[in-house]
């Protein structure tokens, strides 16, 4: 079996590895299907980790979910001039159903903005409807030529924020909140800290007037898109009637956001944490936070052994920890040990009999931060207490350990076309740069390095110094921008 | 507007009081996709309840979530022969994706046997591997041509279990089990008590060797078919190679099962409890089991009651309560408390400046158990405490009255088949008859009354008596049989 040699190191092949990965620590699978994937066991527990997460700060935010239909009529999706030509080449199409020919095709949803606003134009009449704050958890499907397990799926679940408000100024607020929303996700459950701005023209949501992102570093400085929320305008509202009577007795077009994220970030979180053990998981999404090994060679051993991991569990359980106990027999604890180190658990804790003997046990980081050892033993009742604090630790050195690693692969005040290709080509990584607002440096740089604009990115993220030039064609730049390989 | 109406009575036209029962508590809505729905917040927030209670059910028994692909390739449902022939007529068909005609047609998923099964092949190669229990949370597709809210819809939203078993007992040990599971959420958390048994070869699940089920009974004195649950034998694992190593080094194939419940279950939940001014939800799965109703004429009165609404409303939610504050300005309490009444929210509290003054409010119980008036006033320090009891008291009433009414239309002992045809014209229910075996008897039945077998009860819920006369033919009955009309 392909477990019993090693992963393809990172530094040999980040590709080769990230889908070992993927496939070793049974987070997903190929399947019969072409583009499609199976999310195992193990990888929809981080998912519906994230899941939980994300849906109490949607609901804390106002938001309520529901659900609209998968099959869209194909006119629908035709009426935004601009979505239609983003979505169009890539949607599945049913013709045939119940044994007949269908009259009007039907598409399965690429995204549901066309459905949804076409629902909430039945809906809303009035000023007093609004806003209206909708959110559904649902599948989708986008035709893609070239996958990649999680990053790049013919169908991937998703969530999508679909919004209505009375102005142009509480969209763009609404807009603006979700993705700081996703932003502390990314950084306080993810330990995945993004650089979050504004898309270029090239880059935005198909039908929206502004797309903002998140944009994450994975480990071979590729720029991951993790997140994305649109401010729509009234392009929507226009094409679906979705209008309501103003305060004063007037009528107006309302102004939408949406917003999403999805099992791509499975994606990010193993390709910003992982190593050439396996998957590293931070604790706060972690399926079992801390997995116990009970050791013990004779029968006598493994009664008294498992009677004291029950009882740390339950104490652990009842801190509100995610435990489980890896009992299975025929199988030795070197090989439990090596499995659940590829899995990413955040502690194993080992308990033998000398352990048991002394009243202590074995605490194992699979990722201790910086200067620690990733082995302490601890007194029974003391460890149960240090180990809520220990997971917190983790999590935030993790965090810590990501800022750092995308800063020192950051480069900025470059405003040499020659010193950037050689980033591009090179290591890569984010680079801080001047553009001129147009078209034809984007493609131009993109054709020569393969880099586009990640964002143009918020404030607080810019250099201390605006880049005057635009590192293309040297003309007068109008803002700076984060170039990057991306997946 | 027809909320200004009242809601056509039950007794007048069942079907005509569902539909707007369903439209006018926003529980969901017609789309402009045929037979598709949309579900609205407050239907999807009862639907998230139910997922809570049943997935924390499924877990509890050693279950595990994943996801499978959407689209199964369509020689896949061709594999097994019933299979086929019960889902071909009413899957939907993707021709054409990514611009181009597909080589080989997909089909949405109706159901997943067949590409989960596919992928466990791959996974299982040893006893040890045994038994796999996953879950699957998904929508699926039924090409329907006559469709009803929450009852019949062409996509559904379900969770569907597959297991696989090294043996023939430990299959059926777990179908078995989880239909126990689904008798457990529909009598305690849906107060909808069903009667549980095996369906007749005629309604077995197609590609199944036994198909057990939980069938209820509606207001109209209808069954509906609530959850069922399969043993599938080696149907699908001879079709699908899903064979295993025995523990002395055989080869065998695996034994599945397969089980699931749908947002049928919401109609399910419609037809039970509500009455003339609209749902009543039992208090465990209501989205809000208390809505506090503020009421107030001057802004000094509003403080102070508000005040006191948000005292009572923190106290409630920190017992685990699920509350919302009803503080929407231009809205007369009058309209407020019909609202929430045609939504079925358990309990209105009412907080008047005369209800602070006195340190009382008024709780008014949407479905009081018999012999209780429905309006209350309790002190404060005192009525927080009692809440929770009375949840629990609404709760238990419900289905102390469904089980009532469910036996009160159950006929037993019923050997004329004149009498049987006059219960079946008339007020219909759950009549125990006996049946002779033979498929003719049921087809000759339905097609003169309507009435088909809905199971073949388990023990505890056949008549003291067993029939010996089959119903229909007067020949030998070989078991007591569950007739009735159904959804």
């Amino acid at each position: 079996m392909a477990d019993e040699k090693g992963l393809t190191p990172r530094a040999e092949d980040f590709s080769a590895w990230y889908n070992e990965v993927v496939l070793r620590a049974e987070l997903a699978d190929y399947s019969p299907v072409r583009g499609s994937m199976v999310i195992r066991p193990f990888g929809y527990a981080i998912w519906e980790n994230m899941q939980r997460a994300l849906d109490d700060k949607f609901k804390a935010t106002g938001h309520q979910n529901a659900y609209f239909p998968l099959l869209i009529p194909q006119g629908f999706i035709e009426r935004e001039k601009e979505h239609v030509e983003g979505f169009a080449p890539e949607v599945a199409v049913v013709t045939h159903a119940g044994g007949r020919e269908l009259e009007e095709p039907l598409v399965i949803r690429p995204t549901s903005e066309t459905i949804i606003y076409s629902m909430f134009a039945k809906w809303v009449q009035s000023y007093r409807d609004l806003p209206v704050l909708i959110n559904q958890w649902a599948n989708v499907v986008r035709w893609e030529m070239r996958t990649r397990l999680f990053l790049r799926t013919s169908e991937f679940l998703w969530q999508e924020g679909h919004t209505a408000h009375a102005t142009e100024a509480e969209a763009e607020e609404e807009a603006l909140k979700m993705l700081g929303v996703y932003r502390t996700f990314m950084d306080e459950w993810m330990a995945m800290p993004p650089v979050l701005g504004r898309k270029s023209d090239s880059e935005r949501f198909a039908g929206a007037v502004r797309t903002y992102s998140c944009e994450a570093m994975m480990q071979d400085n590729r720029a991951l898109q993790a997140g994305t929320s649109h401010n729509l305008g009234q392009n929507f509202a226009r094409q679906f009637d979705l209008r309501y009577q103003t305060e004063d007795g007037g009528e107006a077009y309302a102004w939408n956001t949406s917003w999403g994220v999805s099992t791509r970030l499975i994606g990010g979180l193993i390709m910003t944490h992982g190593d050439d053990l396996g998957v590293v998981v931070p604790p706060r999404l972690a399926p079992y936070q801390v997995v116990v090994v009970p050791i013990s060679r004779t029968s006598e051993e493994r009664t008294t052994v498992l009677e004291v991991a029950d009882r740390v569990s339950d104490q652990l359980r009842a801190a509100g920890l995610r435990i489980h106990i890896d009992d299975r027999e025929n199988m030795t604890p070197g090989a439990k040990f090596y499995e659940w180190e590829r899995k990413g658990v955040p502690l194993r804790l080992e308990i033998g009999p000398r352990d048991v003997k002394r009243g202590e046990f074995v605490v194992v980081m699979r990722r201790p931060p910086a200067g620690q050892e990733p082995k302490i033993s601890l007194a029974e009742a003391e460890g149960i207490v240090a180990i809520p604090g220990l997971l917190d630790e983790i999590q935030s050195a993790m965090l810590a350990a990501a800022i750092e690693r995308r800063e020192e692969n950051s480069y900025r005040g470059v405003d040499d076309y020659g010193e950037f290709k050689e980033i591009m080509a090179g290591p890569g990584g984010f680079v801080y740069a001047g553009w001129c607002g147009s078209e034809e440096c984007e493609e131009r740089v993109q054709e020569e390095t393969k880099a586009t604009i990640r964002v143009l990115p918020f404030e607080e993220f810019r250099s201390p110094t605006e880049p005057d030039r635009c590192i293309a064609c040297g003309g007068t730049s109008i803002e700076e921008a984060v170039w990057a390989r991306s997946y």
